[in-house]
């Protein structure tokens, strides 16, 4: 029997093309390739997902050898497709937000978090609740929106030529911490703005000692393969912290 | 012997209001007092100072207690003034770059710096050299522009509306790290600009743990006194970083 060659069925390909393209996002380009190369061996470590959504990461986290995830989110339906589609022996997923992670039994080696503490209203009492739930020289990383990013709603964002390209990013009270709202799929996103220092000092006054920050940005790697991202020169999307338990 | 009431002397004091006046500036409002704010008790330490300038700030180490203070600065005519107008027998001005400190007898308890650190090409290397300069525990703390500052030259940072003023800042390039020409009193002053990130990694890396960070912005009480510093809401001018030898 000849081997199939899908990827040549027109139909195929341009279906196939078209969830590659929705694949190719400032998430797979720059927060989950720098959040999993921040990651220390996970072979046999108790892990804690705060924000784990559909649970892709805990399933990745078991591959990568971990004893056991906890991924909690606060969102029934995230969590529906988490169990449905990323399940495993080794993960037990929990509703419930990450303000009340106290309340899980156990203490972990690392904990992770993906784009949810710019949502958190009380970071400082997350901080110090994820501080009391690790072992010693237990491991925090969390990637947020960057806070170039935060503290602007998104209309008014970036100042466009004639043809509507990019020539720079609007930058307003950026020493103004704040809730702000947002617009992303739905109205009305709420959204945390902190500024650099005050992220980094709450984890310093909540006894973490900062191993390592990135804000991503396209290398000429990244800009040959997808110059639409050239933007991100200008500002990062993300903000990825590594920090431990001293 | 009446007591002379200088200040009421008209010609005195319009005199005085002008350098009075004329201390009302970014550093005076927010760099000097956050440094200063951040200084540990100085009593019998051993202080290095880079780019000491003019030398008020050794004086004022000695006024607060330090054993010793070694100041150096690569201007021979910043020293002249220095040793004129801050000299004491406790303090020692030395003509060097900061580049050169391994070439200084002896340890030091705390290194600091102001507003220096963004005109040094080499930051890495002189952390490095920071660091064996100093005693185990010891401190570091440094003053520089804001790298939301160092990322453009002088003429484009602003949107200004038709009565000139400011409106948001032009943020460029960020994360394209490079030696930015300025203009400050005179043309192409050389500034490096480094991402938060850089200048944060550069010191974990090279051994020192973050205590502290802080981005000055105004408070209501110096709006109220000063509300030209309002413009300082949307990027602060100063980043001011504490960190300690492991």
């Amino acid at each position: 029997m000849a081997k199939q060659n899908i990827y040549d069925n027109e139909v195929f390909f341009e279906g196939y093309k078209k969830i590659r393209d929705k694949e190719v996002n400032a998430n797979t380009v720059f927060e989950i390739p720098v959040l999993f190369s921040m990651l220390p061996d996970l072979k046999g470590k108790k892990i804690l997902d705060l924000g784990c959504g559909f649970g892709e990461h805990c399933l990745e986290y078991v591959r990568m050898g971990a004893e056991s995830v906890v991924g909690i989110d606060i969102s029934q339906k995230m969590l529906k497709i988490a169990r449905e589609e990323n399940s495993d022996p080794k993960i037990t997923y929990l509703n419930m937000p990450m303000e009340d992670i106290s309340d899980i039994e156990g203490s972990f080696d690392v904990v992770l978090s993906s784009l949810a503490f710019h949502y958190i209203d009380d970071f400082e009492g997350v901080v110090k609740k994820v501080y009391e739930k690790l072992n010693s020289n237990g491991v925090f990383i969390f990637s947020q929106e960057h806070p170039l990013n935060t503290c602007h709603s998104n209309g008014e964002r970036w100042t466009r030529d004639e043809n509507g390209e990019k020539i720079h990013v609007n930058l307003k009270n950026y020493c103004v911490e704040k809730e702000v709202e947002s617009e992303w799929f739905v109205d009305n996103v709420k959204k945390y703005h902190r500024m650099f220092s005050t992220i980094i000092n709450t984890l310093v006054d909540s006894g973490f000692v900062i191993k390592k920050i990135v804000e991503p940005f396209p290398d000429n790697d990244i800009l040959s393969k997808y110059p639409e991202f050239s933007d991100n020169l200008h500002k990062p999307d993300f903000l990825i912290i590594k920090a431990q338990k001293a």
